[in-house]
């Protein structure tokens, strides 16, 4: 069998009370409306419609309980968008488990290859 | 923030050389090859068409480099399928590995509980 080469790919979701919080989609999309400070521009970067992108960031916060970001409106430069304190610590544990989770699968594939050899 | 019911959900895929192995799909299928001996019956147990079932296992004989399915024409029952040794090894790594993955879950789960709090 070729196994020498044999990778353990993985991703993960978070749930609450039957409804997806976060997955890498919107974790990617929670990234990018911290760095863009706009859903709008968080958007074009995904590809998606600002609609998809206000679901999105709707349905986490209906998911979680809380908001994930904080949007103003007015002002000179127009509204802005950004994450909350929720949604921050929220984007930094799923980060940290993406991490320990990539650890997991490197070591599940050295094990599957020795284990099929 | 209402964590107390949060989980951590995950899916794993094996790939070699950049091509899918097999994943939940797929080990879904060839559990189903073996159980009614058929790829046809697999295939309409998964409501797929016997094409794309075929062309899953297809594709998981390319990526392995080896059948996963051994198939038999003609006799008086007609044709049948049944996985193969290579199959059948590649389908119990996969399930083991599976089974660990929920225990990594569940203390994610716990963990990411106890860290939202």
């Amino acid at each position: 069998m070729t196994t020498q080469d044999i990778q353990v790919q993985g991703r993960l979701w978070l749930h609450s009370g039957g409804r997806d919080i976060l997955g890498p989609g919107r974790a990617e999309l929670l990234e990018h409306i911290r760095e863009t400070g706009s859903i709008t521009q968080a958007a074009k970067r995904m590809g998606m419609s600002y609609k998809s992108a206000w679901d999105a960031v709707d349905a986490m916060n209906q998911a979680l309980g809380r908001a994930v970001v904080d949007s103003s409106t007015g002002g000179n430069r127009g509204g802005g968008s950004r994450l909350s304190p929720a949604g921050e610590q929220l984007l930094a544990e799923y980060t940290r488990l993406v991490t320990q989770h990539q650890a997991w699968l490197l070591a599940a594939s050295a094990e599957i290859i020795r284990r099929l050899d």
